[in-house]
């Protein structure tokens, strides 16, 4: 554990601070039960999610263009819909149903971990959802963020290095005073490789019961955590 | 007055929310009396925004390029001083005496009026100040922005148009769903071009006791108020 200390903290925001996977199948539950469309929602949701990684994997490998999330979670919800055999919404109900990663849930340790450490440090989410959508996220969710940083400012993903320099240069920092927190090793691979601080925290149901990844830390953080409550007990807040 | 209702409120910061004559001239005065150092702090702080008008036209009219606001201003704080005849600071003093706009207080009813307005509209600033500025200044304040839009976001000043049609791209809204409040009639003028809702509320004594401009609305703005929780009753909240 570093005894150094950030002056900023960003946070990965989709499945470290809120439940993409538990809100979602309550969301898509609730509108096949008033719509009376059957369907395997946890199915729909991972589908949409693993859709979400493999396109992005392709704007990383620059066989993509970036575009606003909002727009590529919109192509992807239709293709999960598809691949699962769910027909029935209308265009408003697709609508409705991929603005629900505007309503994610934060974990039960997420909004009394983020106004724990507000008070000593700068907080922020550093995402690859658009500044509209975290923004509808932190308000629904009581994030009460200092700063939103959407990856439509730098028109990159993460793990692009713009994005990680991007909110050091933003927040007038080192990258080395700027830490990421995050439950998913990979991400703070890429921001430790662009030289930020690094804080793990669990979340070893974001996948479902049958996670296999992420459920332990892969390198020596600066900071490893249970979760985000005791992360803010490890840096001195 | 307008029936009709934005999305979303961004406000502009200095004068408008916080009070940046009377924090800078009472932390002028402060720093000048610990280090045996006088001058005539109300003349330095008008000095100081007197230049920045100046040095902000020359951008706007293609004469220099964007910088980030600190590095203006701390240019200016230099021409201030030396301008009024004032020496003895250390370069550590100019650091920390340029820092005092990241450090402004807001006008009394500016912090319940972003609370109030904060329950029914997306909330933000939208300022020629830098993001850190703004971060900095919104924990110092109490300000709760859902978002904070600094001009190192756009690499432009208002009123260029790339501020304000930046903001409602961000926000994924229509201009006209987007609303600047703001004390200043100018930069409402130059909102309002670009298809943005306006209000206007009164900040009669930002230039002091002497203050001639912006004590009218000299349009009729969608929304015409006394202060800011003036403005949130008259926008339902």
């Amino acid at each position: 554990m570093s005894t150094k200390r950030p002056v900023a903290i960003v946070f990965d925001t989709f499945g470290s601070v809120v439940d993409w996977r538990g809100t979602l199948i309550a969301e898509m539950t609730a509108l096949g039960h008033e719509r009376g469309i059957a369907g395997d929602w946890a199915g729909v949701a991972d589908a949409w999610r693993v859709g979400y990684h493999e396109m992005l994997d392709e704007v990383t490998a620059g066989k993509r263009q970036w575009q606003k999330l909002d727009i590529i979670h919109r192509e992807l919800l239709e293709r999960a819909l598809e691949a699962k055999g769910v027909t029935g919404f209308s265009e408003a109900d697709l609508q409705h149903l991929n603005l629900g990663w505007h309503r994610l849930k934060p974990w039960p340790d997420a909004v009394s971990g983020i106004n724990r450490l507000k008070t000593k440090y700068i907080v922020g989410s550093l995402s690859n959802g658009n500044v509209r959508l975290l923004t509808d996220m932190a308000k629904g969710a009581d994030l009460a963020w200092d700063v939103v940083l959407g990856s439509d400012i730098f028109q990159r993903f993460k793990p692009h290095p713009d994005t990680y320099l991007g909110a050091a240069r933003l927040l007038d920092l080192e990258p080395g005073e700027l830490m990421l927190a995050s439950a998913h090793n990979g991400d703070l691979a890429h921001a430790r490789k662009n030289g930020l601080m690094t804080a793990f925290f669990l979340r070893p149901t974001e996948y479902g019961p049958d996670q296999t990844i992420d459920l332990t830390a892969e390198q020596e953080w600066d900071v490893i955590a249970d979760d985000m409550e005791d992360m803010a007990a490890k840096l001195d807040t």
